[in-house]
Order: C-alpha cells, then structure tokens, then sequence
C-alpha cells in the first residue's frame, strides 16, 4: 500500500492549493468538508468512476487541502482547517462559501 | 486591434478565477493591483518576455479579474475588484493578503 504523504503546514503553496481547487469536483469535495467532519471517501458521489475520485482525492491531499486517513480498507477524509487557516488568515471561510454556492450538493 | 473582451460579472465563474490564479505571475500581477490604482501594463516586470507578459493579461482579463483599457498604444489594467467582492464576498481580501506574502514584489 501506498503512504498517504501530507506535506507539512510551512510547505503548503499558495499556487499549488489554488491549482488543486481550480477544478468542479475537488471544489465539491472541499466544500462538503467545510464543517469539519471527517467522511469516508466512499461517501461522496459525483458521478465518477472510484479512481476519477481518487485521483482528486490525492491532488487535494498532496496540495495540503486535506487529510486522509486509512482505517483498514477505509479511507477518511478531512480538511486541513485549522492550518490552512493558520497558513492562509482569513481565506478558506469565504472559499468555502463561494464553493458551496456555486459547487455543493 | 483585437477588442478587448470582460465578461460581465454574473459569468464569471469560481473554477476560472482559480485557475487564472495559479500561477505565480498572475498571483504577482493581481497582488500590485491591489491598491486598486489603473497601471500600464509596461509597468509590470516580471523578468519575463512581453509576449508571455501579454497571455497573463490576457488570462485575467478573460477569467473576469482584471479590466483593460486600451490607450493609444498604451494598455492600462485594473483589477476588477468591487465586482468581485460583490460575486465572490470575502474572498479577494484575504487571498491578495495572501498573494502578496507568498509573490508580492
């Protein structure tokens, strides 16, 4: 199995984490953990295949976005909130806001 | 002369805006214009050729953050920035904060 290799809040990138947002369904993604909770990766559904999904999943979790964690053959997922919003003062509330209305479901 | 084509401001989308954001001359670009002030874009060095100079423009413009005014020979931009608060509430504030700490100049 692969590591699931997080990059530490100091080496998070402005470029990189817009670059990892710049797209529909990571957008969905962040925007249904914008309250914090930890989800199973299986739970989200936009209609594509597992490793269309999991493909994002890993851009968002290398661009520092978010956490996954494996629990036996389960995946969880969460946003990384609190650095971010150490990395980043002010900007994920908004984001999320902004994503949430023109990308959540 | 090609016309300088801006989307009004209901088309501008949260993806596209990312996307035009990713990438550290345009974050540079967006971050000197944050004061609000109308510059030429001949002001903007970015070590750079004018031609790639020109595609940045061009990818603010079009993704709806930026105005440019053509002058003469001169262009002049702006950033589109009580339109975008107006579509997007919050959120340029704290990204050009962050613009400017990681690409400021």
């Amino acid at each position: 199995m692969r590591g699931l290799d997080h990059p530490p809040i100091g080496g998070i990138d402005l470029v990189t984490v817009l670059d990892a947002l710049a797209d529909p369904v990571r957008l969905g993604i962040v925007a249904l953990l914008a309250d914090g909770d930890e989800r199973p990766c299986v739970s989200f559904e936009f209609g594509i295949t597992a490793a269309s999904m999991s493909h994002h999943f890993r851009v968002l979790r290398v661009a520092g976005l978010t956490r996954t964690r494996q629990d036996g053959r389960h995946r969880w997922i969460t946003l990384r909130r609190n650095e971010l919003d150490a990395r980043f003062p002010g900007l994920l509330a908004p984001l999320l806001a902004a994503a949430w209305a023109d990308h959540g479901t």
